[in-house]
C-alpha cells in the first residue's frame, strides 16, 4: 500500500518517519489508564537516567485522544483503554508500526490492575494462559461473521524470567497463574454492586471458587486478545 | 448498601451529593472520544444561552482518567471510550448514578462515529435495531459463566422523532436501519489493513453486501450492549 494510517494514533507512513521515530524500540509496556501509562513513562525517564526532565515527555498521539504513547529510550508506554476491542485497535496499530519501524525483536509488556481470586492483595500476577469465562485458553475472533478461535498462551521464557526478578526484590509477592479474561465488570467478573445483577453472593463466591480450581489467580479484560494477537504475529508478550 | 461507588466515575455517594448534582438531568449524551464529548458541552452550553463561558465547563470526573462528564444545564455529556466492554462500564455506572439523582423521564443519547454500508458519507444513521456479526438483534452477556440473550430494539418513538427534526433541517441527511456492533475495529469490520487479514477484497464485499441485504446500514462497536441495557433497565435509548 502506499500510505498506511494508524489512524487512532494519528500517525501515517506518508507524514511521519516511523523507522527513525521508533526503530530502536526494545520494549513496548501497555495499561489501561493514560495517566498510569504516563506516570510510567516518566519513572523510566528516571530509573534510565536519561537527559531532559521527565516531566516534558511529549504524547506522539496527541493528535487524537483515543491513546497516549510516550516513548523514553528504548522502551515505548501506551495507553490501551479497557476492554478487548479497545485494547485491539491498538494492537494491530502497533504492530503495524513495529513492522514499518523495522524494530527487531521487541518483548511487549501489559502492565495494569486485576483482580485476584483466593490471592493476598498486592500480589503480582504474572499470566501463564489467558482463559475465557468458561476458564478455557482461547480467544473466539469474528472474521467476516465467521468465529475464529485463537490460542491464548504466553511466552513461558519471559513469564519465569519476571517471576525470578520479583524473587530477587522480595518485597513484591509474584504467582504464575491462569488470568481469566470477561468483557465486563459486573454481571461477567460476579460483582453485586452494578445496575444489573440477578445472583446471590453465594452463587458468585461459587463460580470464583471453580475458577480458581481451574488455575485462575486473577480476573481482568484484556487477555485474552493480548495472548492471542502476540501469538499470532510472533511477537513475545508478558502479561502482568 | 451503605455506601455506593462509581469507581470509573470518582464518585461516590458518601463523598457526593449526587441528588443536587445531577436531579434535574433530562438528556445524557454519550460518545467515544473525551475531547469531541467536551466540545459537544461546549456547544449545547453556548446554543442554550447559559451563564458563563463554555470554555470554564469542568470535568465532573477529573479524579479519573477513564471516562469524562460534563453537566450543562439539563444535559449531561460522558465519553465511553471504544467497545462493548468500555461503554458497558459507564452505562453501569451511569445507570445507577440516574438512580441514586432520582433523575425521572430520562433520554439517553449516543451521538458517535459509525461506518456506513451502501450510504453517501455524512448520512446519519439512526439505529432501528443494533444486530450482531451474524445481524441477529441479540446481544449475549456472560453472567456468572453462563451466556445470556439480551434484546436490543431501541425506542421507536424517540427514533422517529429525531429523524422528523432532521427531515425539517433539511442538510442532515438521515435514514433509519439496522446498525451492526462487532467486536474488533480491523478483521470484524472486514478491513483490509490490519495487521492481520485472512480474506480478499471480494470476501470483504460480500460480506458487506449480506450486511446490507439484512438491513444494516452501519457499522460501529457499541450499540448492542446498549441497546440491551436501555431495554432492561426501562430508560429511553436513541442511538446515533
Amino acid at each position: 500500500m502506499e500510505e498506511d494510517i494508524l489512524y487512532h494514533f494519528s500517525l501515517s507512513t506518508k507524514t511521519h518517519n516511523l523507522p527513525e521515530m521508533f526503530g530502536d524500540t526494545k520494549f513496548v509496556c501497555v495499561g489501561g489508564s493514560a495517566n498510569r501509562m504516563r506516570a510510567f513513562a516518566q519513572f523510566m525517564h528516571h530509573e534510565m537516567k536519561l537527559t531532559g526532565t521527565p516531566e516534558d515527555i511529549r504524547d506522539i498521539c496527541e493528535g487524537t485522544d483515543r491513546y497516549c504513547m510516550y516513548k523514553v529510550g528504548p522502551v515505548l508506554s501506551i495507553s490501551h483503554g479497557m476492554g478487548v476491542p479497545s485494547i485491539s485497535i491498538m494492537l494491530h496499530e502497533l504492530i503495524k508500526l513495529l513492522h514499518h519501524a523495522q524494530c527487531r525483536d521487541v518483548v511487549l509488556f501489559r502492565l495494569g490492575t486485576s483482580g485476584g481470586v483466593g490471592l493476598a492483595p498486592g500480589t503480582v500476577v504474572i499470566t501463564d494462559k489467558a482463559v475465557d469465562y468458561s476458564f478455557r485458553p482461547k480467544f473466539e475472533q469474528v472474521v467476516l461473521g465467521k468465529v475464529i478461535t485463537r490460542s491464548t498462551e504466553l511466552d513461558e521464557g519471559v513469564a519465569k524470567e519476571l517471576l525470578q526478578c520479583s524473587n530477587e526484590l522480595q518485597n513484591f509477592p509474584t504467582v504464575i497463574g491462569n488470568t481469566m479474561c470477561t468483557h465486563d465488570f459486573y454481571e461477567g467478573q460476579g460483582r453485586l454492586d452494578g445496575a444489573l445483577c440477578s445472583f446471590s453472593h453465594e452463587e458468585k463466591l461459587e463460580y470464583l471458587r471453580k475458577a480458581y480450581e481451574a488455575g485462575v489467580r486473577n480476573i481482568e479484560m484484556e487477555s485474552t486478545v493480548f495472548a492471542s494477537m502476540c501469538r499470532v504475529c510472533g511477537l513475545k508478550g508478558v502479561y502482568l
